[in-house]
């Protein structure tokens, strides 16, 4: 089932909503090392909405200044088919009336269709950090739900510290679901905070609130991983009557991080028979999708993924070859718990595998070029990309490296628009600390029959490069004035070795009209830069139907 | 409890024995891109033994050469307080007769007190993999048991996919469990093989396994995790009557990895309060060596420790909001699932753009600064961290900068171990695609009197000024020989503005014993580079209580 996008009627025949709900852009953005760009949660947003989920948490805004921004652009900006926004935020402070709490005037002002409210409902936080009484903790649940709802808004509230609470004073802690509930909110999601829940607790605990709340109340479910139990107290708490799941893309998170929410809709879909992702008709979508966003969006937020992650780490459906595998080759079912085609994964043992195959097949469909009807090109593609993996290439996040791979085996080489004779970058500083240090770059290259010097500066070697190269080419090929770089991204492979280490650069670049991404590797940075750069350049070219001179 | 070395004696007021039995050597070294040497596990083995788990899974003697030779030199290298050592191996093969079983002798040739022998409990594997009847499949069990207890061997059956099995014909399942049983095994332990089970599955059947195999039986759980609940899984079978947990450090394994034994005891100890390492009156052993012995062992095992591990990892329990640092300060346990000091390991307090005053003096603290004795210091610091992250710096990972930060307000300066005349550094390539690119930099600087020029090389700009920048500074400081860089990463902010965007550099810096990171900022890589392996050095220097020379 998909999310509703208004309350579902309560005929007994309507099948009770199920919310996959996102918060990867809001409490996954808390962990450590992760700090994430307006632009980047505007290209994270679409990419979960493409997955399936129902709702994304964007940020807080009115608190975090980068949030507000967040919302008002993405009103604007994205067109977003499955999922709603949902704006977080605190309830009113205490002793303030709701109307007059600037920070739920944002809240209001973020235009998200959802807003989501943290509460505290362990008595002992709201004794000690809000410093207020009970009654007043949850006259201000009361307040600002009410104010909320009557500004038409649809309203979730996070019940903050819930388990550890209700295990103090679950006397409290059953009077502020209740008094969330009465108030209209339409989602109580119970969140284990402080992450240390094991299943049978959670079972229990979720088991007497239903009983409280009522069979139609939406209860939900926000999990974090400190017990290493979070994806397994999601599907207690599911199984106990939650019908709202809470997560983030990768368990990014705070500490230990929060339920990988990949991993909680595999489950639900794979292993316990319920469709809760989204499915769109026009586009593949769900769960297919799941290990190509998981990677894609680790590219933006700059985390290394984690191999053993369950269903799409690079590791989750490679065996080691030895004994099995032409056991394996026969009978996958038999040593492997999911089919990884499912999840969009390849089993990796088999170097020729099917899946392997038919995702490059894919890929080339989508660049408009049909390999199936060249395997022996698509098989001298599937090798080369593999190699090119090993040695640290990605080609998820470079579909215009990728497809000039494709074109130089279908044409044997790629478009000869220029050859690089040499090219040099100096980077100085003359002074100490504060002195501005300088870059410049000298390329030479042939191109339309001409031999061709050029420099350029920069504030730093890439960008020196950059000018230098545009210069060069544009006095044989003016079109490229329009091309801007508008992404650059360094990420060190292999970390424990070091600047010694390999490079992975990917850069997009745009026309005004459309953007494309390379990629260059390599143990220097600055050759890895030149490799997607001029990558850039070519393909960019080549999009333009301008033919080599 | 801790482990018996002989079946315990069955009088009414004996405590059920209960074993951690670590899978690290054999299982846990399946992992993609973990290679053990001979020396490896000999250097592990003492630290599984300090940690007080009571068996140790050594390897397959007769199967892999270098755990024959493991066995051979444990027998006399080792001195284990705690734990006992496990030879793995499989039964008998097919039409074959047990003491005419050459990989069977080398089990016993092993020397190891126990023998965990692998056994098909799922008939289609019996069927597809063994090539053999049911019938024989049993047999292989009742004879390679029978005949290694006879040789006076504890004997151990895993009972490989046995879930799966069980899923698809129960009734072969729970026969192989009770011949294995009747010929003699001490323990069967119930493997999860594709690791796909879910807790509630695990619960339904383990209890009926445990009524089938009677109340003394003792049952053991073998987890992975490719559903993401292999710790869960594991609680689930203990709470449904297994006494006999496998696991590995870290969850190191093929695939998704086994149930990470760490989590499992943490969490069987510190919140079911069942003690299960063993504790030896002369050493602390036990929970609180636990994150020194996880590190330790991924030091070995030379695979990156993962940042979000439950219980161990550097982030556990890391707190990033500012918000709430003086409300931690005041009531730790409202924050947090358990005391990091039990598990050893410690709360930090990531300095983050919500930074406070509290978080900073609590930061402080950590480092050995009283900050609340100078509160006009503290007030520095704080404008001086806000300016710095709207800057683009971070020192949630750069505990070093952020010392020198301190540094700077408290003394009025950092230590002036050098002073920086100039640096450059050209990276060049004369040649076209697949010629290499060389990298040099030359560094002038003032220390010790005397003024260096030095010039170092390497297979990028950033690894040239390293190189260039200790070479001359080992001249005055030959301290400096032991430091090695040993991560280097580089993040791209404001990533909309391609490559006039501002760079951040994180560099992590060894000297054998210890390790800090450093950070650098700036619109130029290099000079971003260059800032934090200034500060690298600096710290490093200070650290080794080096005076300015």
């Amino acid at each position: 089932m998909s999310q509703p996008t208004a309350p579902t009627p309560t005929g007994a025949s309507a099948p009770p909503p199920f919310h996959v709900y996102d918060t990867t852009l809001r409490d996954g953005a808390q962990q450590e090392g992760i700090n994430l760009s307006v632009a980047d949660k505007l290209t994270i947003a679409p990419m979960l909405d493409e997955l399936g989920v129902g709702f994304i948490e964007g940020g807080w805004p009115g608190a975090v200044p980068k949030d507000t921004e967040f919302f008002k652009r993405a009103a604007k900006e994205l067109d977003l088919r499955n999922a709603e926004l949902a704006a977080f935020g605190a309830t009113r402070k205490a002793g303030v009336r709701a109307t007059d709490d600037p920070q739920v005037h944002a809240l209001l002002d973020s235009e998200a269709p959802v807003v989501t409210l943290v509460a505290k409902f362990d008595v002992r936080h709201v004794e000690r950090a809000l410093r207020t009484t009970p009654d007043e903790g949850l006259a201000m649940i009361t307040d600002t739900v009410t104010f909320l709802r009557r500004e038409g808004r649809r309203v979730f509230v996070d019940a903050e510290h819930f388990f550890d609470g209700y295990r103090y004073d679950a006397d409290f802690a059953r009077r502020a679901v209740v008094t969330a509930f009465e108030a209209g909110a339409e989602v109580v999601a119970l969140c284990d905070t402080n992450g240390g829940m094991l299943p049978d607790w959670v079972r229990e605990i979720v088991q007497d609130v239903r009983a409280v709340a009522g069979p139609d109340a939406l209860l939900g479910m926000h999990a974090h991983n400190d017990s290493g139990c979070a994806v397994a107290n999601t599907l207690a708490a599911v199984d106990a009557g939650c019908t709202h799941v809470q997560g983030t893309v990768n368990g990014y998170g705070e500490r230990t991080g929060n339920a990988d929410l990949l991993s909680v809709v595999a489950n639900l879909e794979l292993k316990l028979g319920r469709q809760v992702l989204a499915r769109d008709t026009d586009t593949p979508g769900g769960l297919t999708e799941l290990t190509r966003i998981a990677h894609a969006i680790s590219e933006v937020t700059n985390i290394s993924p984690f191999a053993r992650q369950p269903y799409v780490g690079a590791s989750a459906f490679a065996h080691k070859a030895g004994l099995h595998a032409s056991a394996i080759k026969v009978d996958p079912d038999l040593y492997q718990h999911a089919d990884p085609e499912l999840v969009g994964n390849d089993m990796r043992m088999l170097v020729s595998d099917m899946a392997g195959r038919a995702s490059i097949e894919l890929k080339g469909r989508q660049l408009g070029i049909d390999l199936a009807e060249h395997p022996d090109v698509l098989s001298r593609v599937v090798h080369r990309v593999k190699d090119a993996e090993a040695a640290g290439y990605t080609y998820e996040a470079a579909d215009a490296s990728f497809e000039l791979v494709l074109v130089e085996e279908l044409e044997g080489a790629r478009p000869a628009y220029f050859r690089v004779e040499s090219w040099r970058t100096i980077v100085e500083r003359n002074g100490g600390r504060g002195t501005p240090a300088t870059a410049e770059a000298t390329v030479k290259l042939h191109a339309g029959g001409e031999r061709i010097v050029s420099t350029g500066e920069g504030n730093g070697p890439v960008n020196a490069l950059d000018h230098a190269l545009r210069d060069a080419l544009q006095r044989v090929y003016p079109e490229l004035a329009r091309f801007e770089l508008i992404d650059f991204k360094v990420r060190i492979l292999d970390q424990m070795q070091g600047t010694d280490a390999v490079t992975r650069v990917l850069i997009e670049t745009t026309d005004g009209q459309t953007s494309w991404s390379t990629v260059g590797v390599g143990p220097n940075l600055i050759e890895a830069s030149w490799e997607a750069l001029t990558d850039s350049a070519i393909w960019g070219l080549r999009h333009l139907g301008v033919r080599p001179r």
